[in-house]
């Protein structure tokens, strides 16, 4: 069975934007035991267009395109359906509703540039949608199934999600189950992380893992491809093990988790309650607990003390040692985690500070920089860390660091490595 | 003149790896005015490998394809191009110099493995790699090329810009310069800006324009393609003034910006300083700001007032009118503006409240509803917003929203449509 993507859009050709469209649909399918034979990027010309989907049905039984079904002139994908499927286009009355409704919600009114919208292919139906006003189109022929989504990623995920997978797998079940497992691991380089790992006996070349690093930490993922479902979680659960055996510390969470996730859960589950005190971070760690729904039961508040005003007068920091220690400092960042303790109430009290560049680094304090202070009723403690160059990627890790601090301080695990 | 791309690799078809080689070759190309007519991404399998290089040889004058040189079992690159060229592997006595020198540097010995690398394409010219073991390839047939690159993205990017442009520029020369511009629009529906920049004349089939949607809003891409820079520059300038004149103050920004760049250029200029009273958002709007470099110069602290704890004691908000009206309110909104302008002294206080579900909603408060509020010197006021239903794309929209009521703040258009 042979599964093609089409990418429409200059924009990708240009290299004005990333294909992660294609990238999420190759993963989905991975992920449920289908594989991506091929995939191809086209531009915005009808012609091109009508070439491309008539070569790739013939080559293949799944054809998977995203892009050019909005209102403007430049998207071209259903008139290219139209003459390839030799058919018309014609208004679907619910979903001209879907997209009244949607106009409704956000107080808008419709514009007959929206209601060209509910236009679809005859010979297909109309894959309706939740989150944007242009429908997918759902036709099957010859056997095999064509689809075409919106190319905005959130719509196109859930069309994928909802309608697009299952549909595949009713026409094309599979032999072989495919299991995937990806350990999140944070605080260990990829490195010293394959190293630990590669003393278990076997497991390189049996366990088909594959190591993903970012500025969150590394992703383990673990692939097993069995004869039945059982096998395959077996085999996974075996890997797991083992390798959590080795470097079990440093795993926060699971799969799609997030380290937010995995907080928010311990919190909730302990009824414990935090706040948090930032100055270089500007407000992220605290975003990031508040992507968690349900955080409000425990986040209280958080102080974004980025002046020295606000240390002083928010978290009650005293004048003189601010400018003794210097704001990025190790006693002030637990000071910080203990002055946000205590003006909120909380059971716990996070704090960051730090030079995140390219400016503002001393002799003696490097960019990259970074103190991470939490204290509890129990303890008051803080930490140096040292990162990289890069402003935004420094944000990302003193968060990351900050959150793994946070879990450490919830589970008691050792903040050292 | 037709350019194609084929990126070979599996990592990229299960979505392990995105394909960021394509992506900038497609950049590189456009820089210089040339463009990627299309590209494909196929498997590590030696008969959809040739087939692939077949059927876009026919149909290009350029091919660049990248991955499957390197001297592992997964590699077939070489034997595929033997097979679509009819012809043999040479041992490349300079190439094997190459290997010996970089393994030399990193005080390795040689092994039969290495050696392999300097085998090329009799037909070909080695393209001779720095930063790697593999050689790229380079054969000129029926007035054509066809390229063969390494995929690791730091060897093929100083092979492209070296070797494989200036061999394009000099077969084939253009005679156009292209050149692009991009405007950065906030706050109006993709239709909308449609239906306002459809009326002006001819623009849509002149103009050459793309209208590229996202949470943050749109973008709107011209591009001129013209016998001289100075006529293509003319015709952007053109265009652009034509669509400010329609859609002015929608735009925040052009081509890279962010508008949080664009605030921070702002409030800089004027010598203003800001603080920010945030609920719903959590701080992502602190922290989008403080992605600045020198924001500390304007940007002085925030409050994440997420329980109406933190409301009441942080930010003087009356307790009684808290809940008469509810945290999530219009009078709130522009309470918290005010309260966080006053504590924190600065010129502009910026503040929302929201519900970004999936909880929350009441009767008459929808997931969605958000309320944003702005003080300053002169006016303090609040407006109403409604946005979707996913948590993390409305903690997006109205991070973006709130920022574009201080550009319009400071600038003095005014707030609504």
């Amino acid at each position: 069975m042979k599964i093609h993507v089409i990418t429409i859009g200059d924009e990708i050709l240009i290299g004005q934007t990333i294909n992660s469209n294609a990238t999420f649909i190759g993963q989905l399918l991975q992920e449920n035991s289908y594989s991506l034979s091929s995939s191809s990027v086209v531009r915005d010309d009808q012609n091109v267009i009508i070439t491309e989907m008539q070569r790739t049905f013939d080559e293949n039984d799944v054809i998977i395109c995203t892009g050019g079904l909005g209102p403007t002139h430049d998207d071209k994908t259903l008139d290219a359906i139209v003459k390839v499927f030799n058919t018309e286009l014609v208004e679907n009355e619910d979903v001209l509703n879907d997209i009244k409704v949607l106009f409704g919600k956000r107080n808008r009114e419709l514009t007959e540039t929206n209601r060209v919208q509910a236009l679809v292919p005859k010979i297909g139906i109309p894959i309706r949608n939740e989150n944007g006003t242009a429908p997918g189109v759902f036709i099957e022929k010859d056997n095999k199934i064509f689809i075409a989504l919106p190319g905005v990623p959130l719509e196109m995920k859930s069309l994928m999600q909802d309608f697009v997978l299952p549909k595949i797998m009713e026409k094309f079940p599979t032999k072989f189950v495919t299991k995937q497992s990806t350990l999140l691991t944070t605080g260990i380089p990829e490195s010293f992380l394959y190293d630990e790992i590669k003393t278990i006996e076997g497991i390189i070349d049996d366990g088909n893992l594959a190591f993903l690093p970012s500025q969150f930490g590394v992703k383990i993922r673990i692939t097993a491809v069995e004869e039945d479902e059982e096998k395959a979680v077996e085999k996974i659960f075996g890997v797991e093990q083992q390798i959590r055996s080795k470097i079990g510390r440093y795993i926060y969470g699971k799969d799609a988790q997030t380290l937010e996730d995995v907080i928010g859960k311990l919190l909730d589950e302990r009824g414990l309650t935090i706040s948090v005190a930032e100055s270089c971070t500007g407000g992220l760690i605290s975003s990031r607990i508040t992507n968690v729904s349900g955080s409000s039961k425990y986040f209280e508040r958080a102080i974004i003390s980025y002046s020295n005003g606000a240390k002083v007068e928010l978290l009650g920091i005293d004048e003189d040692l601010l400018s003794n220690y210097g704001a990025v400092s190790l006693e002030v960042a637990r000071l910080m985690a203990e002055g946000i303790k205590a003006v909120s109430g909380t059971d716990i009290g996070l704090a960051v500070t730090g030079i995140m560049g390219p400016g503002g680094a001393t002799e003696n304090k490097p960019v990259g920089l970074v103190y991470i202070g939490i204290c509890d009723d129990k303890v008051c403690t803080a930490k140096e860390y040292r990162f990289g160059d890069d402003r935004l990627l420094n944000k990302d890790r003193t968060s990351q660091a900050a959150l793994e601090v946070l879990r450490r301080n919830i589970l008691g695990i050792s903040y050292d490595e």
